[in-house]
């Protein structure tokens, strides 16, 4: 095992109901400022839960937060809450909203002339955030119940990732009821999301971490379980969106990653396709992975054929043909969901091969993996065999 | 899944040489006191790396916190702080010096005119603590990563249990090789106490968390593994050692027990025995389990069913063969660990049983586990099962 540092300090309220613990989580003499993306959390009822629990409490709403947020709308969040004087924030959403949110509360207080720089150092720059809580609506991302977030610049069509101690949520409220409005598609990218958000983390090299790797298979095996009754059931039923809401969270709240090598490679080439072409997150992920997977299979040898036989049941064969057995199963799970996992499956050709790989140079990304292998040149060749 | 709350602040720093992170982890203006059990952490150097790495701090040592730690010595220490003026303490050791430190952190600041009175409440009285931090030892408990600890009470022969949301460490070091100087009997209680803490929240009824069902089978799976081999190694085998005490910490932080019934019987029952006895805490735990399990075969049926197939691969036979033989595995692998698993392995007999059940009436334990159905009665019969 490798050495590790595990804190994360944000208190969890799970389950049906939650939202009026709102009235004790939210500091009593707090303003605050509610922020959300489109119009669903206001005709849901949702807000008229979240504003009933803030009793008192004076309270305003910032609209509009955007799929993969952006750097502009979250600035103009920025502005609101200076001129009107906010001391807490409240996320109201899914994984973009969080992230949104995160930044928001970085860059209130940021020292520098232009808090992009905070992108630009990854949020190392950081020295401190106006609290936020937030309320799940959509599980998928994990940011509920971790200090990071990702943020697109749209006028310079990157999309870059942030963390800092400071950007932990003080609560997160995961009500499951609150996914019983989501469209199918939502849903799907939500199990493919937490999917690889946990081969990230597990998919790499054995570092002797059976706890961790047991763990990370758990998640998998569940959301292999759950994903298909999860888009087949005609009525949502609670306890599968209450095992993906918790199985999203602990597939991104630093447990998983304790002590054991990371990958993230997907992740940086997915970024790339959403920036360039607005695919949705989990799909851009669903189209790397296999291919990644694939070209990796030599050094990702032996998690790959222990990730067969443990999630899989994948035991006889060779062991090549096993691996290669494990990466199917994987691309069909993904299928199985409806989410496609080639690029043409998105109207995408060999041309666009070329600009992700442009972008990828342009933003730092040449040594990607585990084993800081994956130059633009395998990249290319990922995004080639997932053409 | 039930409802829950899950908030865990406990910063751990974890691998070798993790020591010398005391100087950024303990505030640079403390007054700290160290507490420490014997002499073995003076004898190993263990001490004088933390006071190494303590550098410039003011600091004073207190020695004596003994196994099973009582409210008699957890006062002295309290008038040490008090005289000193101490504002930080830091516990060197296992989860005796934990649970004490714990205790003696809420003391210390008591408004009550009896600390006792803690005990009494379970820790519901407790309005503050001394912060504390932790380097850990010996891996067992998990008190290194949750809130609760147990004192006795000398004098009247009790053993009870408290915890509040002010007594979880501010940090702790995990440092696996500070585990090379232990003797193998503590070993296997580590390993028995880790591996009942997680059967006491997995083996209760199903409640659909699947998450949870499979982190708590991935640490006893892990424990099966690494037991025997650190019964057997002739020399410290760091990744064990590691795995070991990771898989004892996330056994008991509350994420395995998250959302799902808890039993805890056990725990309770073990813990007369040891305050009347003076058995080994894991060792009591050894002795009640596969008693209990057997006496509530029939509510745990479906969970025990799950338990054997998964943990210990029993998937042939009747429904009773095959619970039969999951308690059967227990029981061997406890005692494949070198401890016994029957109350005459410790020389007591059906005297035994009657001071045990009376002492569980004394302290109100007549309505334990997960279904409040364990009665004295009921409790008589387990001991006598393990006779």
């Amino acid at each position: 095992m490798l050495n590790f540092d595990f804190h994360n300090p944000t208190h969890i309220a799970f389950g049906q109901g939650r939202i009026a613990d709102l009235a004790k989580l939210v500091p009593a003499t707090a303003k605050v400022l509610i922020l959300v993306g489109g119009a669903s959390a206001e005709k849901t009822g949702t807000l008229a839960e979240v504003r009933a629990a803030l009793g008192d409490r004076q309270h305003a709403t910032f609209n509009g937060i955007e799929p993969n947020p952006s750097f502009e709308t979250s600035m103009r969040a920025v502005v609101q809450i200076r001129e009107g004087g906010f001391d807490f924030l409240l996320a109201v959403g899914g994984g973009s909203v969080i992230d949104a949110v995160k930044f928001i509360a970085a860059a209130v207080n940021f020292e520098g002339s232009d808090p992009w720089a905070i992108l630009e150092k990854g949020g190392r720059n950081i020295t401190g955030a106006l609290p936020f809580g937030t309320v799940l609506t959509l599980p998928a991302t994990g940011s509920e119940m971790n200090n990071g977030g990702v943020i697109t610049h749209r006028a310079k069509g990157a999309k870059l990732a942030f963390g800092s101690k400071h950007t932990y949520p003080v609560f997160s409220v995961l009500d499951p009821t609150k996914t019983y409005t989501l469209p199918t598609q939502q849903l799907a990218n939500g199990v493919v999301d937490a999917f690889v958000h946990t081969v990230e983390q597990y998919l790499t090299y054995p570092v002797n971490a059976p706890v961790q790797d047991r763990f990370a298979e758990g998640i998998l095996q569940t959301l292999i379980e759950i994903g298909p009754r999860l888009l087949a059931a005609p009525e949502p039923v609670y306890d599968d969106r209450a095992n993906l809401m918790w199985a999203a969270t602990m597939a991104l709240n630093g447990l998983i990653g304790a002590g054991v090598p990371q990958d993230w490679a997907t992740h940086m080439i997915g970024h790339e396709l959403t920036a360039l072409h607005g695919i949705d997150h989990a799909r851009t992920l669903a189209i790397v992975l296999p291919a990644l997977l694939n070209e990796r299979r030599v050094p990702k040898r032996d998690k790959l054929l222990q990730y067969g036989e443990r999630v899989w049941g994948i035991t006889t064969g060779t062991h090549d043909e096993r691996i290669t057995a494990a990466i199917e199963r994987t691309r069909d799970f993904f299928e199985s969901m409806g989410i496609r996992t080639r690029l043409s499956g998105y109207g995408l050709g060999a041309d666009a091969v070329d600009t992700v790989v442009a972008q990828l140079e342009a933003h730092g990304m040449v040594k990607l993996g585990e084993q800081r292998e994956i130059t633009p040149a395998v990249s290319r060749r990922i995004l080639e065999a997932a053409l």
